[in-house]
């Protein structure tokens, strides 16, 4: 009896480790900070920040235009796509410039990247918008990262690619615009296949782990074309990634709701 | 009683928890998708693929050559030289080619590498094959990688090196190869000094975390030499090594069979 | 009855789950190998190694000027600044040199690097002695490193720069010398920005995911100065790292006693 019980509690919690590390109990409450930098947080351990009057010898060492004499910072430890797509919304919604996309090795031991992105402005304010903007956008943009234990896959589209999606992906500003990942990086390769074969789209880029990404277990697969069929290859490949990724582990979830 | 029940079952839910990444349970069952790319699945979160007809934007994006029309994938989150190891055998099995070998920083956490590997072939069903191949060996290949909760050693062995450790590690064909990797990297530095100075071997290549790996925490010794000597080196590294990763955690295990 | 036992173990085992990869619990008691190349180990699954006579082979691979007979090795799964600030104390109490300064990706699954240290000595009393000194000096140095499971926050202070100061971060020797890090690299900027505004201080160096480290998720400040005013700058922006990093999880935690 005392051993059934052992075992069923063992059962229950290595449920709960073997979760996925996208997927993070809801946050029962957000946590605030007094700072004036403090913007908010989201989802993937994103934090959004803003600095009103960056020092002059900051804005050297970070190799920024002194004309923004303001940023705005969204950084996060899970996932570069959501906060790219996210920001790029932000950009269109806003008076700002992305300054800078960077990406780190991350996803708190996921196959991954987590990121760090810049937008200027000469007003705070508009670097604050565009942090809030991009920290409520996240909710959609995590919609279509798909996660289980073994490794995760990404769908991202937009209808007018804006300047993030440029910055970022080199992508061609005010046409449709999609990307796929796959994690590990072979199922990527299957994905990027799918999506050439799906529709009539243009490869922006192909990257992969020695190639384009920051040594992540990733093929990263870019695209550009017209509207329905950019929605289309995403689907096409969603099926197949559901379907490889399930494989290796659980049945890949979502942490918020599909949008394509 | 009921503190004693508590104390009793965080014991074995932490030693559940601190198990090595590598150390995982044995698949129950195996799982299968229906799409003719998927070929299986193997130990390191492996898994086999291929594509059949590789579409030409997709042979352009990853620079392979055309002539190769199918392509065979094994792809992994924890593990490079096993992979790379199961991937000579396949080459010398089938008639295929190493086109790419990709390493990750990955193993879900871990000190070391993920993989991608890609098999050219004029028919797919060599190129399936090839990953066949390479996923059965993996049971063996996995033998002398030994992990504890603070890091990992890898032996690996061939009495003839082919073209996956040619392409992956500049082997030279057709000659008894070997080498060690130790993770944490200061255990891989002994390691390698080791090797050297227990038989008579000739060195190929050092990796460390800053130059030669994708930034992982390993120091990686290639070398070649009399298939005796080899053997000799890489069994007294092994001891070397157990010894010393053992005082930072749990005694190493190997998740199959060692077959040095 | 059985549920809500079940519940609170549940709880309690999360809880212990979710403690960052720095928390380690204290080592109940070290272990110890036999092999006349172990040193000892220390925090952040650091171990201490020494090679009294490397083998030329070795040396060559390793690229070490062959006048250093002995080296002293300290390697780390947790922590780079830890152990450079540790193994400037050793540099300065000892005869030895500092040969390199490599960092991995790692922490385990964290946001930072993992480090690999050689010291250079003619005897190899001198190289133990040096490891000796960095390990027990590890104590104190992670005392400014406060984690939770979002993220670490890092504060480094010496009086007076020696060469493993230099040799890692450029640091002038004989000056006070300061560095900062904050992950997710978001934070960091804000605590770089900080740092200049709150005293009188230099900047030596910025890093940030793409740029001057090893794709981890940290944006690293090192600046230099009159000992108040380095020390002054840390303080602000410890209190600053502390309130930012909180709003991702639960209150940072160093693993020993703060020290700046």
């Amino acid at each position: 009896m005392r051993e059934q019980l052992i075992e069923k509690i063992m059962e229950e919690v290595i449920k709960k480790v073997d979760a996925p590390a996208t997927e993070e109990a809801p946050q029962a409450e957000k946590k605030h900070s007094s700072l004036t930098e403090f913007v908010g947080t989201g989802l993937g351990d994103s934090i959004g920040l803003v600095i009103a009057n960056v020092d002059h010898s900051i804005h050297e060492a970070m190799n920024l235009d002194k004309k923004y004499r303001s940023i705005g910072i969204l950084g996060a430890r899970t996932g570069a796509g959501p906060q790219i797509m996210a920001a790029d919304e932000a950009v269109k919604a806003t008076n700002t410039e992305i300054l800078a996309v960077e990406l780190a090795r991350d996803t708190k031991g996921g196959a991954g990247h987590g990121s760090l992105i810049i937008f200027g402005a000469e007003d705070v304010a508009d670097a604050r918008r565009a942090v809030e903007v991009a920290l409520k956008e996240l909710e959609r943009t995590f919609g279509d990262v798909h996660a289980n234990e073994a490794g995760h896959l990404e769908f991202q589209y937009t209808a007018r690619a804006s300047y993030a999606c440029e910055k970022a992906f080199n992508a061609p500003i005010g046409k449709s615009f999609g990307l796929v990942v796959g994690a590990p990086a072979a199922i990527g390769i299957v994905l990027a296949d799918t999506v050439v074969k799906a529709a009539n789209v243009d490869v922006i880029s192909y990257s992969s782990p020695a190639k384009g990404t920051s040594f992540t277990n990733e093929v990263i697969l870019t695209f550009s074309g017209d509207s329905g069929a950019v929605r289309q290859a995403l689907i096409t490949a969603r099926e197949v990634g559901l379907d490889l990724l399930g494989t290796l582990g659980g049945k890949p979830a979502s942490t918020t709701v599909p949008y394509i």
